[in-house]
C-alpha cells in the first residue's frame, strides 16, 4: 500500500495528482468524469492518476455515480483509513485532534500546558495526546499541522521572535515534531489556522476574503485572500494586537506601551477585573474573588450576564477599542466577512459582538459595511485544530520534490 | 494584418497565446525557446501560438537569439506599431498618455479639467487629448486604461457612488469612452492605478506585495497583493481616506466627521493654510494671500521649504495622522514596500515623507518594519497614466470571450 512512499509518507508525483487529492478533500467524492471535467484533463489521464493514487492508497473507489446518460462512472474518494493530526497550542492550553482527510475531526482533547515550559516539554505533550487520540481513531498518519501562539515563519517551520514563548525562537518545530509523530508537519500561526479551519469547515465556508480575529490571551488577526492565508512580506501580516492606540497607554507584554492588547484581550481583561474587584466596584467580581486568588476573562463573561454593571462597561469599553482597530481594517481591506473567537472572545459572546458591530458598522465605507457580515466563530475552540489539520493536507497533497 | 478581429481589435484565442503576449510585455523580447520553458509548452505549439499572433499583428520577429549551443532561436517581441491609451482623472485635471504595448511612455499631455463638468464633457476632452497624444506617436491602437478619482466597479467599468463626481455615478464609462476611442476600455480607481504603475515602473518594480499611499486633494491607497492589485469583496478595499480618527473631529466631503481626510489632503490643506494666513500665523503665507485670492498645499510646500514654521507644523501635524494610519496598516498587512504619492505628496516632499516614517517606524511592529522601505513614489504625476496603460494591455491581451 506504501508503494512509492518514503518513511511511510506517500510521494505526489505529479501536479494533476497534488489537484486532485485537494479536490476529492474540498469538495467530497467525485466520479471519474466530474475530476476529468473539473482538472480538464483528458479521460485516460485522470483514470491512470485515479489508478496510481490507488496504488499509493490515497484515494479508494465508493461506487458507481449517478447517470448523466451514457455509461456509470466510478466515484472516487479519498481513502477512509487517512488520517491527519491537527495542533493547537495556546499560551496556556495544547489542543489535538485527529481528522480524516477532509479534515472532519474523528477524536479530540485538550489539556492545560504553558507554552513557557519550552518547546521540548510542550511538543513531548502534543505527541503523547496524538497518540491518545489517535488510538481512539486508527488509521494511516499522513501529516500533522501546528499553530503556535506567535509570529511563525511559515517557510522555515518555526517561531520567530515569539514574545510569549522562551524557548522557541527560531526552534525547528517542524523537524522537531516531524521526528517525534513520523510524518511531515506545517507550521503556522494559531490565529491563521483558526481562519482556516472557519473558512473551511465553518462559519466562513466558501467564503474567499475574509478576516479572522483572535481574543485570547492577546489579541490577533489572520488574513484569507482568495481563500489563501496572507501572510505578507516577512509572515507578521494581521498582528493587530500591537497597533499602538495611544502613546501613553498602559505597559504591554511586548515591552511596547498603549498596544491594543494592553487595554483588551484575556491578560488585560484579568487585570482590570483584578482591579475592579479589590476597589469594591464590581460586586459580582468581588464575591468571586473571595473564593479564589484570582479573576480572570471567565468571570468577567459571568459577572456581565448576571448584569453587573463594572464587568459590562470592561466589555463595552475593550469592544470599542477593539471594534475602532477593526473598522480600519474593513476600511481598509475590505473583507467579505469578519469572524471573531478564540478563548475570550467566546466568554463575552454577543455582548462582545454588539459592540464591535456598533464601532465598525459607524465608522467604515457605508460601501464596505453594507454586505459585510461580523459574527462570532462557529468552531469555537476546535477552529485552530481544524485549520492545521487543513494546513496538514495541504502539505500531504503537495508535489513531492 | 487584423485578419479575426472585430472592430480592429484582435481576438486573442487561446490561454498560451493570452500568457505569450502578457510575457513579452513584462519581460521583453524572448527567443521561442525561453517562450517554450516559460509557458511549459512544447516547441511546436510555441511556433503555432508565434505564427498565429504574427498573423493578427501582435508580435514580430526582433533578429536571432543569442547562442545556447545548438541551433539559434529567433527572439520574438510586442509589435512596434502598437499602442495603449492611459488616462488619469484627477478632481481637477486629466492626463492622457500613449504608450507603446510595454507601456512605455511615447507621449503625454495633461490639462485642468473639473470632473464636476460630467463625464460626457470630461470623457470628450480624454478623447480630444487622446487624438493629440496619438497623432505624436501613430499606431495602432489596442485598447486604453482609465482611473477614476472615486470607487469604482471594475467588473462594470464605472464609477459607484463616487461623492466628488457628480453625475458619474453608475454611468457606463468602459461603454462610453470605449465608443469614443474605438477600443476596449479597462475602468479603474485612479490610487490603483497609481500603484500597478508604480510595481511594474516605478519604484516598486518587481515587487509582488506593496501599499501605494495617494496625497492629493483626498486620500487614497491602492493594495498590491501577490503582483495583483487587491479590491477587496465590495471593491473599496484601500479607502484609507474615510477610516474615521476621531468622533468628533472636522466634518469631511462625504457627509462624516473626523475622517483622516477631512485632517489632510489637499482641501483640508488649503483650509488650514487659508485660516493660518488669515490669521497671521504665517508670514509666507499671507503674504502669498496678499497677491492671489486663495492659497493651497503648493504654497504650503514653498512656506515649508523657505522655513515658514507655521506651515512646517501643518505638514508635521498632517504626516503624524497619515502615519498613524499607515503605520495600522503595515502591521496589518505587512507589505513590502510603501510608497507614497500623488499631487499634495509631491508637493510637500522628504518633510512628509520624513514624518511618516518616524510615525510608522515607531509604532508598527519591529518585524514588519525591519526591511520595510517608505519611500515618495518614482513616477511622479505619471503614476496613474502608466497603470491605466498596463490595465489596458491586461484587457488587450485577455482571452476573447
Amino acid at each position: 500500500m506504501n508503494a512509492g512512499s518514503t518513511k511511510g509518507q506517500p510521494m505526489i508525483e505529479t501536479r494533476p495528482q497534488a489537484k486532485l487529492l485537494a479536490l476529492l478533500r474540498d469538495e467530497g467524492p467525485l466520479s471519474r468524469v466530474e475530476l476529468g471535467e473539473r482538472l480538464e484533463l483528458p479521460r485516460t489521464r485522470v483514470a491512470a492518476e485515479v489508478t496510481r493514487l490507488g496504488e499509493l492508497g490515497l484515494v479508494e473507489a465508493a461506487g458507481p455515480s449517478a447517470s448523466r446518460g451514457g455509461r456509470r462512472s466510478t466515484m472516487v474518494r479519498l481513502g477512509g483509513d487517512l488520517r491527519i493530526l491537527g495542533v493547537d497550542v495556546g499560551a496556556t492550553s495544547v489542543s489535538v485532534a485527529v481528522t480524516d482527510a477532509s479534515c472532519e475531526v474523528l477524536a479530540y482533547t485538550v489539556e492545560d500546558c504553558d507554552v513557557r515550559l519550552g518547546p521540548h516539554v510542550v511538543l513531548g505533550r502534543v505527541a503523547a495526546l496524538a497518540e491518545k487520540v489517535r488510538e481512539q481513531a486508527p488509521g494511516r498518519l499522513l501529516a500533522a499541522g501546528i499553530g503556535l501562539p506567535g509570529p511563525v515563519s511559515f517557510a522555515e517551520g518555526m517561531a520567530v521572535a515569539p514574545p510569549i514563548m522562551p524557548g522557541w525562537d527560531r526552534f525547528s518545530v517542524r523537524d522537531h515534531l516531524g521526528a517525534l509523530l513520523h510524518c511531515p508537519v506545517s507550521v503556522d500561526n494559531d490565529v491563521n489556522a483558526m481562519a482556516l479551519g472557519e473558512r473551511h469547515a465553518g462559519v466562513a465556508r466558501s467564503l474567499d476574503d475574509l478576516v479572522f480575529v483572535k481574543v485570547g490571551t492577546g489579541i490577533g488577526c489572520g488574513i484569507v485572500i482568495e481563500g489563501k492565508v496572507y501572510r505578507g512580506a516577512a509572515g507578521t501580516a494581521g498582528d493587530i494586537g500591537h497597533i499602538r492606540l495611544d502613546d501613553t497607554g498602559p505597559a504591554c507584554a511586548c515591552g511596547e506601551v498603549g498596544c491594543l492588547e494592553a487595554y483588551f484581550g484575556g491578560a488585560a481583561l484579568a487585570r482590570d477585573a483584578m482591579a475592579l474587584a479589590r476597589g469594591g466596584r464590581s460586586p459580582f467580581l468581588g464575591e468571586a474573588l473571595a473564593h479564589k486568588e484570582k479573576v480572570t476573562a471567565v468571570d468577567v463573561g459571568r459577572a456581565a450576564e448576571a448584569g453587573d454593571v463594572g464587568a459590562v462597561n470592561l466589555i463595552r469599553e475593550g469592544g470599542k477599542r477593539l471594534g475602532q482597530v477593526v473598522a480600519s481594517l474593513v476600511s481598509f481591506i475590505n473583507p467579505g466577512m469578519v469572524v471573531i473567537g478564540g478563548g475570550v472572545a467566546q466568554q463575552l459572546g454577543h455582548r462582545l459582538l454588539a459592540e464591535v458591530r456598533s464601532v465598525v458598522y459607524r465608522r467604515s465605507l457605508p460601501l464596505a459595511t453594507g454586505n459585510l457580515p461580523i459574527v462570532l466563530s462557529e468552531l469555537g475552540e476546535t477552529a485552530g485544530v481544524i485549520g492545521s489539520a487543513w494546513s496538514g493536507t495541504d502539505r500531504a497533497f503537495s508535489l513531492s520534490t
